[in-house]
């Protein structure tokens, strides 16, 4: 009961436990630690097994029957079995009759089977109410307490009153319910624990894709192009000068790819004159996937941060600086400072720097904590308008930073732009479109059909 | 129902659903959106709208009826129309009276009417129940199930069983309702979606002024005097130099800013000899928002940190480098290593990086989702004891920094102190009452004070 | 009852007001904060006290009366006073008998009696349902209703109906209710706000004691005996270069400390040839800390980025590279650019910068509100596989940097090795076994003992 469980007053006859008993089919992993979690929190906990020997791994306080005894002494039963048993069950349908059955149970591959487990378990018993829960929860998390990984338990099922008994469960082991409906909802559910990162499956893929790119393109001007034209052995820009080129240009592009779908919905919604009708698909998938693209071009960001702050402590740095110093020593004079370049050298720093800043305040308001305590009006505040500020801030560090080579003919290699010029197009189509669409003639339509006006309005009300 | 909704088995008419109808009256786009999740959380819903013609907008097993028809099947109805149309709710009033309403409204602007659209409901149809809740979720958030923004709901009104079933209903929405007490509290429920940060306000106006102020003071000493009297064109200071002389400044005054509310609360405990009477209101104002203050500084203090580490970058640090190495290779010598500067050079660094560190951590600890998973002896020990050695680490990081030039008259331009000491003198204050508090002598009496004790007690008990 | 009090509307008659009455004992801070709290969710409050006197601390709409009075007027006492004062109580038993009593009593020091206070007063009163609850919030949380702190409240008692009742009045205040059992965890949820980071205990001393023994190792070998033997003064190294020796050797040896459990209990389950056997206590306590000894490391690891970073900005840094400049200056040459050098400074940089890159990913995810949002297969493949990574790539980034002394003489001042091969030890081997335990041969038993087959099976089913 308690966590030193040498004492056995907890559960004693004299408490009136009045919670409803729970059956649990199977002592595997799971059944026991639910088991022992369930009777922790108040409840009477039967097993069904077909061995009724009692092994000392079961919870002391929990009965051990046969399926039939077992079954008869609770309204509620918890499937712990797996799929390939649920045949076993067909011979005890009359009694299951009426009963809540839990399905608890994972499967090893997305969408393994044609239907999910607790629809095919629906399926062999139709006289029970079955419901989906405790899947997302391993047996590790029960026991340990340690609910690191998520304290929350979809459930579904067709029969509320059923789902409610469960839901009341799930709260009284200290987890949280959510209900997401009909049994349709179980092979979503089922599915649930074996993704990895769906969401993220996307954006992750299309910045290793622009990565591979970026860096072959930055490979061949910088290091091959050197080699053969100049008979400099560059190889070692592999590790830092590279990665440092491409890292800013995708943070740039990912940046503005973040804020290019919300660009092109406005200019459906305005070409359509009305809010109603679906967005193509890939720009619904592409709206949905845009807060993964933001944390990843916050992570190339951070890299070229950490990248740019690391060169004062490379040896081909201090070389070419040191270079530079003894050629003016050697030539007996000192450099006066250039203006010009001290205002460029300062100020494009200085706009990376804000406009980095303000981009970790968008990760960070992109917390689940964070984002939760803020209402709508905010997140939209800092999620819209520091998001372009930060992309303007970024743009121009880009812009002042590159700006001498776009006319200069020694930066076109192989009559290739520079990797800058590249990283611009994106960014600046977006500010360019999102400038038109803040002028009034443009943005009062808008307005008016986001809330709900329409040009041809064809419903009723 | 389910998300691919093609299926239509999920609530078919063998279903047993208990779930109490609900009605909605609106078929805007909040209304049709929280129609349809209720349906998916097994409602079934009524809609009441002016026309009955069904649009294909609307939920397809949702029954569309009269107003007066839909009200009577339902005890909830949720108003899903805008304030200007409630009058057409007064002919219906017999049909709704002993009804809950659900008033779901925002305003445009915060206090737009003198009361609330819930009161005013509430006036309008005094015999039925009105519950205000939903107005803080937003019928997109709902549509898309991405609940990133909140999953609160605020929920009041003066029935309190009308709450309780208003409150379930927000509960099978997956959604967590948030008791707020009687009506009254409607009118704070309404104007929370308009609020734009408020608790930020004070801290991010008084930061925009000392800003302002620090920054026009530096560049009157640092830019424009050098120019008259120097003859130096150091404008591209206003980049990178200038921000950077700013920031350590403000992050070390704001954080000082942090402490001094509670010295201030100490000493009027104290002087008072009780904790039962009420500070005055801008001692609580000012309380309130230390949480925001201290945020803005650890904001200030890492601008600090990157414009710091960006130095070695700057064409102009690199200028004055590169000049001294040629002035020493010039004049034919090796400067010999000065351990004093050394050991002032790494130790102020050392105290800065080690104050950083601990602003950082109690930076994370105040994340949502960090303190609440520590308990109130935790929360103070980090937020209290490492704040305050944060703040002195910090000091003496810009002592051991800015101390020569205290006795240096040449720092003192236009006989105006340096930027440093202006910084000091808070943090200097607040370090030095707070060794005073800490002295047994006054911190005994003030633990009895704050455990109840009064020194004229007038209340009995 | 609402914020802004002065209208009193809010609980008029005529609201038709169903919420049973709460009786609370004494009028302290938290029993005045408990009732103000409740009365704005809608309960009726009566305060037992011994003087009936209305002090104008006590919420207005709360009656006052002697103790046995007001409890008679309702099934749940909340007792807020001192345990001292508990005895008082046991005249009262008759009529406290089958009534609900919440002990929210918290002690001054950890076990501070042989039984916890609510075990204590069920002894007391035997007749009467004791349920623990509301003794980790604070009244200041209360009153302010900024519960930033936490709005957990832990409750327990033998009593399943009694603590249900308890359970919705917490839930009615707008906190969270945690169900831990029966009266027995009373202990535990007392202790736990007297509790000061239980888990971090072990890890902090650890890395204590390490930071200690390896910083007076970096002291003797790079001050003392360059002193001695170079007769060179170092002693400013103390301030950032020993640091930044310690911080990377701590964080490399503590990351690896997180993977060595894991290592040790494969090899112990593939020993036993089960699961089914528990750890050895000091293995369970190790791995329960895993999460702190991370944390740790990566604090170490950010110090070592800082430090690092910092580098150029250090006095004798800059003297020791003018220096190197003017002595070529003044031999008239300039040194080439020596490729190698260039390709293992950039390597080992980029290597700690991705390494580290990782290891902050990790802390991110390992945020409550971040792990929350993943399912158990994410969580596992971001804890354990990016783990991994990011401890071989700051293996390797040790092994480029150190590399090259292994072999020189000079490195082992005093016949000791340096901090760096010390620093490689742990992780190397963790490595090195972990390379071995992913060999089919070995990886195939270990999966099938996990899934829980068992070589001897002692236990039936």
């Amino acid at each position: 009961m308690n966590k030193n469980s040498s004492n056995i007053m907890a559960l004693a006859p004299n408490t009136p436990n009045k919670r409803e008993t729970v059956c649990i089919f199977g002592t595997g992993d799971f059944g026991r630690a639910l088991g022992h979690q369930m009777i922790q929190s108040g409840y009477p906990v039967v097993y069904g097994s077909r061995s009724t020997q009692i092994s000392n791994l079961i919870p002391k306080d929990a009965e051990v029957l046969s399926h039939a005894e077992a079954a008869q002494k609770a309204a509620i039963i918890i499937i712990a079995i797996q799929r390939q048993h649920y045949n076993f069950l067909t011979p005890l349908a009359e009694i299951l009759r009426g009963k809540v059955l839990v399905d608890i149970s994972n499967n090893l591959k997305l969408n393994q089977y044609p239907e999910s487990n607790a629809e095919y378990l629906a399926q062999l018993l139709p006289g029970s109410k079955v419901v989906k829960a405790f899947n997302t929860v391993s047996a590790w998390a029960l026991q340990s307490g340690t609910l690191d990984a998520s304290r929350q338990v979809f459930v579904c099922g067709d029969d509320v009153e059923a789902k409610q008994m469960v839901m009341n469960i799930v709260r009284a082991l200290g987890l949280t319910p959510l209900d997401k409906g009909s049994l349709l909802a179980a092979q979503e559910i089922e599915n649930f624990p074996l993704q990895l990162f769906p969401m993220w499956k996307f954006p992750i893929f299309l910045s290793l894709g622009l990565t591979t790119f970026f860096f072959l393109y930055c490979l061949a001007l910088d290091v091959i192009y050197t080699y053969i034209y100049e008979k400099n052995n560059f190889s070692f820009f592999i590790a830092i000068t590279i990665p440092n080129r491409v890292c800013p240009v995708m943070a740039l592009i990912l940046l503005a790819l973040v804020y290019l779908p919300g660009i092109f919905a406005a200019i459906i919604q305005l070409y359509r004159g009305t809010k109603y009708r679906r967005f193509p698909d890939w720009l619904d998938k592409w709206m949905l996937c845009r807060k993964q693209l933001g944390l990843i071009a916050l992570a190339f960001a951070s890299l070229h941060v950490v990248f740019t702050l690391v060169a004062p402590l490379r040896a081909f740095v201090r070389w070419r600086i040191g270079k530079g110093i003894v050629s003016q020593a050697l030539n007996n004079k000192t450099e006066p400072l250039d203006s010009t370049t001290a205002w460029i050298s300062d100020s494009y720093l200085a706009l990376g720097i804000l406009g980095f800043f303000l981009f970790v305040l968008l990760g960070i308001t992109s917390l689940p904590s964070v984002s939760n305590n803020v209402n709508w009006r905010e997140f939209r505040f800092v999620q819209s308008k520091l998001g372009y500020l930060s992309l303007i801030l970024c743009t121009a560090h880009t812009l002042v930073y590159g700006g001498k080579w776009f006319l200069s003919p020694s930066a076109y290699r192989w009559y290739l732009p520079n990797i800058y010029m590249l990283s611009l197009v994106v960014p600046c189509a977006v500010l360019v479109v999102k400038f038109v669409l803040i002028f009034p003639c443009v943005d009062k339509p808008l307005t008016q059909i986001r809330q709900g006006w329409e040009r041809n309005p064809k419903y009723s009300e």
